[in-house]
C-alpha cells in the first residue's frame, strides 16, 4: 500500500483541499463501494470505461470476469488502467447555481494490471469478491469447479498509487449571497438494501441465510 | 439520438442478450443516475475516469466543470471520451459462487467532447445539471454572473453511439444445483435521500423549497 505520497498523476492540482492521502481513507472508499469503473484504452486508441465488481486484499485490488473477455485479455497484457471508485453522499444545495455541488467519496487507482495464474490467490480473489458484497457468503455457496475457474479471468491491480477525493458538509456559499432568502443546505444520500425476494421455485423451507441477514443490517455507505 | 443500430464499439460480444440498443432505455437510465464516469486518455497515454455530475438535453450529454481544469480543457481538445453510467440495482444470489451476479442498468456513450461556447447553449446546460438533481431549484438560485461563468467550461457529447447493458431478475443457477439447499435469490439496492439538512447559520423562517420537497418523494433508481 502507499504511504500516501503523491504521485504527479494522485497530486490533485485542482480543489487539493479536498484531496487525501490518507491510506485507511483509500481502503475505506474501496471497501465500501459494491462496484469501481475501470478504464483502459483500446486497441484502436480509445477509452473505455467498465463497471464491475472489485474486492480488495490488503494492497492488492481484484477484479474478475470471462477468460473470453476482450477487455479483460486486453488489461491482462499489462496495459495502464484507471480504476475510480466513487461514493456520492449528499445533494449540496448553495443559495447560487454556481456553488451548488455534491458530497462525495471517491478514489482513483493507477496503474497496470496483474493477471493472477496462482491457483491458491485466484481462490482468495474469488472468495474477497463475493465477501466484499455479502460477507459470510462464499461459505455458504458452491465452490467454483475447475471448468467455472478455466472460464473466469482474475486481474489485480497493485494499490501503490492512488489517491482519494473526498467532500464532506455544508455548501461554500459566497459571502454575498448569505442575506439572500433561499434556503441551501446537504440532502444526504444513501443506498439501501432491500427485503430479500427468493428465487422462483425455491424450496419455503430453505431459510435466509446470514450472509443477506447481515446485508440487511445498516450500512455505512 | 442513436436509431439504436450497434457499431463496432456498442455491439456486446460478451453476454449480448444483455445488450439494449433502445433509444428509450438509454435515455432513462442517463437521466436517472446522479453522476456518470467520464473516461479518456491522458497527454501521457493513460487512462483517467473522472466521476462527474451530468444532464441531458435531447440527444446531448452535458458535463461541465472549472474551466482551469487540465482535464476538461484536454477534453475541450476534442479527443475521444467514453461516459459510463451504472445503476446498481440487486445483488444475485445464486446457489454457487460463480453465478452469482448483480443487477444492473448500465450506459457507455462514445464519441468526441465538444466545447460549449454559445452564451445559449450554456445556460441551457447549466440549467439543466441543476434541474437533473434538483428539478425545480435552477428558478430558486441565484444565476451565474459574468465571472461565474468565465470560470465554468461546459463540454457536450452527442449520444449518437450509445449502449446500455441490463440485467434484472433471478440468478441464472446451474441446473445441477437446484436441488442444493442452498438460498438463492436478490437483494434489491436503492438510493434514497434522506432528511434535508439546512446549512449552519440558515435563517430558520427560510422554508424548505418545492424542489428539495420533490427530491425526497420516492424515486425510481
Amino acid at each position: 500500500m502507499s504511504d500516501g505520497t503523491p504521485t504527479d498523476r494522485t497530486e490533485l492540482r485542482r480543489e487539493p483541499q479536498l484531496g487525501v492521502h490518507d491510506p485507511e481513507v483509500i481502503r475505506s472508499i474501496i471497501d465500501g463501494a459494491l462496484i469501481c469503473h475501470l478504464g483502459l484504452t483500446d486497441t484502436d486508441g480509445h477509452p473505455l470505461v467498465i463497471p464491475t465488481i472489485h474486492a480488495r486484499v490488503d494492497d492488492q485490488l481484484y477484479v474478475h470476469g470471462s477468460a473470453a473477455s476482450r477487455t479483460l485479455r486486453r488489461m491482462a497484457t499489462g496495459i495502464e488502467v484507471c480504476c475510480t471508485i466513487t461514493h456520492v453522499d449528499g445533494i449540496v444545495l448553495a443559495r447560487s447555481a454556481f456553488w451548488s455541488s455534491m458530497n462525495y467519496r471517491s478514489v482513483m487507482v493507477f496503474g497496470r494490471a496483474r493477471p493472477v495464474t496462482d491457483p491458491d490467490e485466484i481462490d482468495l480473489a474469488l472468495d474477497a469478491i463475493v465477501e466484499h458484497i455479502a460477507p459470510g457468503r462464499s461459505a455458504e455457496v458452491r465452490r467454483p469447479t475447475r471448468k467455472e475457474l478455466q472460464a473466469t479471468k482474475v486481474l489485480a491491480l497493485t494499490i501503490d498509487e492512488a489517491s482519494a477525493k473526498v467532500r464532506t458538509g455544508d455548501p461554500n456559499d459566497d459571502p454575498a449571497d448569505l442575506a439572500s432568502d433561499v434556503w441551501a443546505g446537504v440532502v444526504p444520500i444513501t443506498t439501501q438494501f432491500g427485503a430479500p425476494i427468493a428465487t422462483s421455485g425455491l424450496d419455503p423451507a430453505v431459510p435466509i441465510p446470514v450472509s443477506v441477514r447481515r446485508m440487511l443490517a445498516p450500512r455505512q455507505s
